[in-house]
């Protein structure tokens, strides 16, 4: 019975793509909703007790930035600051020069919209990647230049888990082009990696909500201090006139209260997904799964992404017969599945059209059972067995 | 005892400047992050539940408006709505021309929105008011240019609660500049009155939750069919290209439920804010208090908003003693309480410094108790007077 059972449970593998709201930050907002409804901006107690809730939450994230709390700005999604952060820069800088840098194998909201820009007179370099994901940072140094504005550039990529050197980048741009800004998708990062962003050296750092615990919905976006910024969304004067729209305080105190708890014995968490890697990889070889890592595979990947290709087998089936089992992995990121058909990432990696296909994302949470991950590389032999077997009844 | 209670019992007269969450809308939110959490983009069951909450959601919004359910996108707030409508369409059509319209008391969001697209190359139009707070629409109608892209006007102003003649202007717009477009800020207009898409004849629509017991932090646009509009946010492909951003669907669904609930007995619901408006005009007569309505005083205001300045007192002063007794009521709007000082509306109304310092807005629900308003009435007696000796003894 207890076989049974333990297989019927599901193991979720896709938190890069998303993340449960966890239930400390539900019942937080749950409360929020019930025990007031203040508009910030309102003169009254009502309004004051609901800009506290916001005054507190900032100087929380702040302090997980080592920033200061007027450097934080709150939006509605790692979407949002990644744009505002980009078409901000771009507009207000744009009489200072129009090039930008920015690598091939960022997040469509960075992606999407350096090509907007494209559309609007600015020139955009995209750095490559060699064939583990790295970007290149000899051709990186080359790029900058004096009429270089902005460069965008993810801290961890979302698809395979490398973790993007910033702290080099920073030096270089500050060396180099020391009037361009340096804005940092920190999205995949924020809540596992350290992120003490004096030192990281940017001017602008995204963060969301949903990859840490808290709902989709929520963000934020570090704003050094004397940067000026256009507003993406301009109104009411909210969050020192960068962000208009009344405050959604719930969320936000959810944030807080999602980041400081993901936070919390940081190392020992990494340590435990890193074990969790390392029991999937052996599982896996112990079946004799054939598969290959992209991405580093070691220590400059992090611990909680993992992408794998399985040679000959569309991994949409795959991910498809994973899901009966009620394992749960991605191709690439959730954020085009729908839209485009295959991963940006692997091809700047230089991946063919058939490995692309044949590539799932399993990313971990600190809370997966790391004992489920026999199972789930049962489960991928068994998969990709009746993939064989289906091919070859054709 | 009785009486006692009811003095200390919350009157919450500041319901155009946000709303509590339904109850039934905090708990549907609290569940959904219970039971689910996917991504709306993820390929497996956990997302196409998420997409299946968008799915009902938009269909039930784009009831409510008499519109198609592709012809709604869900934003984070009215003020994103507007800026995406407004910046949306003016970069789409910049070359067909580059002249807009609006008026002068629109809320910040329309009105920095119009003003910072001046500050690149466009020009705009603000058509004044009357002295009651209506457009004047024979200005309007002079101001229509074959170069006109787009006019952006509200529905019911959030500072006085005139209602604005959407049609007719539709009318005018259609006729002068066929191919302008025509932005209306529903915000205060939506879910209590009527909304026929269709037959209001516009091409965009701005809606927000918090006006009507949905969460801060949910908004949507109207998008007619087939009318191109450049986002404000790019990236993963949500929203049919429109909005980038994994889709906050806990909101979203709150967002619909509020919108259901609020529309329910549409019109019996009107006439018992009607009754509320007359009860406290009625009872502030009573009171022998000095005050004068702000606003058309009829059938052409909405009946939950109610502007009145009482001569000599400072509305400052007077708003912290309604506060002390447990009633709250807002200067003019919070959206700029504290980075305005004073009324933009009341100012194009041709009120003076004197007269705009003098004024309270106050906005009730449908569930706001009427026999709270001989209440409120003497309250704001004893604010006068108190206020009125303290200059005295100067």
């Amino acid at each position: 019975m207890k076989k049974v059972d333990d297989k019927l449970k599901m193991v979720y593998l896709d938190n890069s793509a998303t993340t449960p709201v966890r239930k400390e930050v539900r019942i937080l907002i749950h409360d929020l909703m019930e025990q007031g409804f203040g508009n910030p901006s309102s003169l009254y107690d009502l309004g004051i007790a609901s800009e506290k809730i916001l005054k507190e939450s900032r100087r929380i994230i702040a302090k997980t930035l080592k920033a200061r709390e007027n450097e934080i700005i709150f939006t509605s999604c790692g979407s949002e600051s990644n744009n505002m952060a980009i078409r901000g820069i771009a507009e207000t800088y744009r009489k200072r020069g129009k090039h930008m840098i920015t690598t091939a194998v960022e997040h469509p909201s960075v992606l999407r919209t350096m090509e907007d820009l494209e559309d609007h007179g600015y020139e955009v370099t995209y750095i490559p990647v060699d064939s583990k994901g790295n970007p290149d940072m000899e051709a990186f140094a080359k790029s900058l230049r004096k009429d270089t504005i902005l460069v965008a550039m993810m801290m961890v990529n979302n698809e395979v888990g490398t973790i993007f050197p910033i702290r080099e980048a920073a030096a270089l741009i500050r060396a180099q082009s020391p009037d361009c800004h340096f804005h940092v998708d920190g999205v995949q990062a924020y809540g596992r990696l350290a992120v003490d962003i004096k030192k990281l050296d940017v001017d602008t750092f995204a963060l969301s909500g949903h990859k840490i615990g808290a709902p989709k919905g929520i963000g934020a976006l570090y704003v050094k201090e004397g940067l000026r910024i256009h507003p993406l969304i301009s109104g009411g004067g909210q969050e020192q006139g960068l962000r208009a729209g009344t405050e959604n305080y719930y969320y936000i105190g959810g944030l807080a209260l999602a980041a400081k708890l993901i936070l919390e014995d940081r190392d020992k968490k990494n340590t435990a997904m890193a074990a969790m890697k390392d029991a999937l990889l052996k599982a896996l070889a112990k079946e004799d799964v054939e598969f290959s890592i992209n991405g580093n595979g070691d220590e400059n990947d992090v611990p909680y992404i993992l992408n794998l290709s399985f040679p000959g087998v569309k991994s949409e089936v795959l991910l498809h017969y994973l899901e009966g089992e009620h394992i749960y992995v991605s191709q690439g990121s959730a954020c085009h599945s729908r839209t485009k058909g295959s991963s940006e990432t692997l091809m700047a990696m230089g991946r063919n059209d058939e490995e692309r296909d044949a590539s799932l994302r399993f990313s971990f949470a600190d809370d997966t059972p790391i004992e489920a991950m026999g199972r789930v590389a049962r489960a991928v032999k068994a998969g990709v067995e009746m993939i064989a077997l289906m091919r070859g009844g054709k």
